[in-house]
Formats: C-alpha cells, structure tokens, sequence
C-alpha cells in the first residue's frame, strides 16, 4: 500500500493537536483538531482522559477511529522528550529528504513521527519542532522561493533561513510566549488586555521598536505614559504588541534584507508580522500555514514511498 | 513638638511594609517589617484583617502601636491610586524640598506621605514611588555625589540621573519582573529555578548581552542550548539573569558613562548588578539602601520642622 494514496498527517502540539485525512491527491478530506495535546496524555501513567498506560497509543488509535484506519504522519512535540517516542533533532541544513531519512517509526511502516531540526555551531544553538514541516513544505509547494527568509509567528515566532530549498540557519524569538506572561501576570495585565490591531498605536509600538534597542526600559513605559496622560489605556495592548513584534522584526532582518520575505503561519499572526515588516520598508508576503503543512507532509508521504 | 525629635519613617509597598522608628540623632531605635502591604488593606472595604471601612486608618495605629505615638511619614505605593491617599507626583527635576512640599497629608501635622516622582517630556514618561527617598536621602548623607549615576535593582530597576542633588531623570527597566515571569510562568521555569550567583555562567550572560541586543531571541536559546548539550541545566539560572542584567546595563550605561555610578538597594541584587557593571568595564559602588531611605526620611522631617 503507497502511503500517498490515502494517509494521515497530524500536528500535535504541547497543548493541542490538529490531524487531516489526504487524499491520492494531497487534497484534505476530513480533520479535527482537539485540545489533546501531548500534556494531557499520560505517557507512562495516566493522562486527564485516562488513556493508561499506553496513552499515546490509545490516543493515536482515537485518531484513526475519527479519520479511518490509514498510515499516519505525526509533526511537532509529539516527538520532543515530553511526547511519545523521542526524534532527534536533525542538524542544519536540513530538508525534506534529510526529514524522511530520520523519521522515527512507533509502528514500523504504518505510523512515524517526523524529527525537529536543530542549529548547532560554536556561537549559535536553536532548535525546532513542527515548524519545519510548514516551511520546508511551503518550499515544496512552490509557495516560497528556494533562499527566503521566513516568518513564523507563533508562541515561540521563528525566523528561518531557507537556502536551495533546505533550512540553512534559524533563530527563534519568544515574542509570543513574552506578551503572553505580560499580560497574564506583570504589572502591565490590565491595560495589555485588549485584542491587539495592526492600528496607529501598533504602527507606533513597531517605529519605536524599530529605532531602539531598549525593549526592558519600553515596556514599563506603556505604564508610565497611561498613569501621566500622555497614551490611552485602550491603545496599551497594541502599543505593547507593536513594541515586541517591532523588537522581533528588527532582530530578523539581521538574517538578510536582500532576499524574499515570506510571513507564514495563523493569519491573525501573520498580518500583524507582515504590517511590522512594511513599517520596516519590507514587502512580504503571507502564507497560510495550514495550506504548507499540507504540503510538506505530503511530500515526505511520497518520500515515504519511494523509499519503500 | 519638632518631628525630628522622634518619628516613624515607613516604606510601605505593594505586598510588604517596613517601618522604622527614629530618635532625634537620626538613629533607627526600632523597627519591624510585616506582609501588610497596600493591596492587603481595604481602601473602603474588606482587607484580609479585617480592618473595616477605615482600613489605611487602622493599618497606621498598628504600626503606632508597635513603634509609639509618633509623626509618622509614609512612602511608596501606599501614595498610589491603589494606595490611601494619591500623592501625585513631583515632576524632574526633583529634590528634598521639592517632595517636602509635595507632601499629602492623611492627619494634618502628624502623619504625611511621601509622593513619587515623575519624568515626563515629549519623548520620554516614566514614574517612581519609593525609591526617591532613598535616592535623593543617599545624597543628603554624602553617600552618593551631587552628579552620580544611581543603579537601584527591584523588581522595576531605576536607573537614576543626579544632577546638583536633584534627580534630572531617570528610566525604569522591567528585569526584575521579566525574570520572576520567566521563572515562574514560562517554558524556561524548570531551567531558572535554581539561586542566580555571579559565578562564570552570570558573567557569561552579562558579556553576551552586552555585545547583543537580541534579549527576546537569546531567552529560547537558554533551553536549546542544555537540549543540545552546550550548556549544563545547572548553570541556566545564572545565565539567564546575567543576560537581563546585562541587557539592563547595557541600557543603563546610555544614561552617561563620565560619572560615578552607585548601585543601591538590596545587597542580594546589588551584588549582581555591580558584577554585571565591572565586567561592563565600570567601578560602580555599592550602597546599602535602607541607609540611604532613613537618611532621606530624616531629611525630609528637618525640612518639615523648619517650614512649621
């Protein structure tokens, strides 16, 4: 049986997990996403849902019962030390073939879980999981261009440097992960609150991000300005989001300014990175991140079987 | 009676209050530091003790029935709108006497608060409340000159300007916050569990941080780089602060590198930000802050018994 006539390609993150049934031509067909992430299943033990013992086991059968009895592709920290079975991080640079070669099978020739990607040098240490399915799958689908630059948002936003197709070189930045603690537990949880838009008062957290190197001095500002009537509280939460996304984008320029910027991944994300990086004199581009999982789990899937 | 005969001096802060009794030498004859902080009386309520619709009021006859039927001056958050009574504050440039005659008066000639400072021009908005005292009281003891540079890590660390005395201006910067979310809340808490000492590991994140402005993208690698084996989970904590006080530094430094810079306030902090400000190449001083806050209440209390 070819993997690629019929499969199943899931994300399953730390406290999530997304999984699409794919058709004989890479079309989606059927999904369901849940809220059970790799936390909330027991691994050796008992997971809130009383899987037991072999909750990841129980849980990948759950996923079969809801989207048929097909070969399944599993992508993110499913595969991290916290999940199911370990993959380890395959090392810059690294493709789609270099994925598929060190794919880890929990049930040989009917279920693997794709490994991370790690940058390792004397001055330079990231790491990645689930990402580098959507950004080298974007490749793939001919979405990006074989050297661009790439945008991830998202908790933890990566930027990463593709070169002849494969990720060169990565940086990750805890944009997301930072305003989250901010505005759940810091003195600024109040006025960071509000939904953030990509408005005048974002335009502004950016442009002064943008020109300052000194995020920790801004941030208690937002405050300041609010207490002593120079800023409204209502513009706090996109003024504070401007600030660390304007502080990202500055950070990821030094990647390289001279090649294709593309911004991927959960559209409410997106547009807000895409409007910091017009604000920084750049034209990206924005691509669903949905659409490139898609993609990239369809081509290890073909890799799969030319290998079989 | 003249208030510098005998007074109690407080320094009553969010979640704590510490309060000192002072004999007409200036001399701290007394003393005690609870957990009835602000946020534990009940402005026109309820506070965890009960102490009814007039709680401020209630909270400061305890503190007189510790110390003894004294004046009593007040500082810190209890001069917030989350506090008594809003001191409103004293705009840069600001001195002794300028708070003096600042001072919010709860029981007139008998009990006063202290109110903060405030910087505020077109590009610029920051707000202090309680380490003025200390700040402008280290320089009426001749602990600090006239001009110097003031450190004073907290959970906001202040970096202050003197100038003749007063403060000309100052910044805030979030470190102290930033590391307990981090610690406390983020995927790095596991990794910065452990007490920060100013070992190799510190200094290591002092250097890097100075060299870099890339604090939110060098926080993941923390964790990438004990994934990776580069880094021992042991020494994460140090690092981890080293990096925030060395980016807060860094920051701080801008202010002005041709004076004296005196770092205040608790020895446990002003150890590692004096470590961190040697490494930057600088020979900062270090100076106990309780000293410099009952040196600056004495004052304050002279300049109350000349005007009355």
């Amino acid at each position: 049986m070819r993997w690629a006539d019929a499969f199943i390609a899931a994300d399953w993150g730390t406290t999530n997990r997304r999984a699409y049934l794919l058709d004989g031509d890479g079309n989606c067909v059927d999904e369901f996403e849940d809220d059970k992430g790799i936390l909330s299943v027991g691994k050796d033990g008992f997971g809130k849902d009383g899987f037991g013992k072999d909750g990841f086991g129980k849980a990948v059968g759950q996923i079969r019962e809801r989207l048929g009895d097909k070969p399944l592709l599993l992508a993110g920290m499913v595969g991290s030390n916290r999940g199911w079975i370990e993959a380890p991080y395959v090392p810059c640079p690294a493709g789609l073939d270099d994925l598929t070669a060190a794919l880890v099978w929990p049930e040989e020739g009917r279920t693997a879980i794709v490994p991370g990607v790690s940058l390792v040098d004397p001055d330079e240490a990231d790491v990645m999981r689930g990402e580098e399915v959507q950004l080298l799958g974007a490749f793939a689908a001919g979405l990006v261009s074989p050297d661009a630059l790439v945008c991830h948002p998202g908790t933890h936003n990566k930027w990463a440097r593709l070169l002849g197709g494969k990720i060169a070189r990565f940086m990750t930045v805890m944009t997301g992960e930072l305003f989250n603690l901010l505005k759940g537990h810091s003195i600024l949880s109040d006025l960071l609150s509000r939904p953030v838009e990509p408005d005048e008062a974002f335009a502004h957290g950016v442009r002064h991000a943008l020109a300052n190197d000194c995020l920790t001095a801004e941030l208690f500002k937002i405050r300041a300005r609010v207490l002593l009537g120079q800023a409204n509280a209502e513009d706090a939460s996109s003024y504070g989001s401007g600030l660390l996304i304007g502080t990202d984008v500055r950070t990821g320029l030094r990647e390289g300014s001279d090649s294709e910027i593309v911004v991927m991944g959960r559209p409410e994300l997106t547009r807000l990175y895409a409007e910091a990086l017009r604000i920084a004199g750049r034209q990206p581009r924005e691509v669903d991140g949905e659409r490139a999982f898609l993609a990239g789990a369809r081509k290890i899937v073909e890799l799969i079987d030319e290998r079989s």
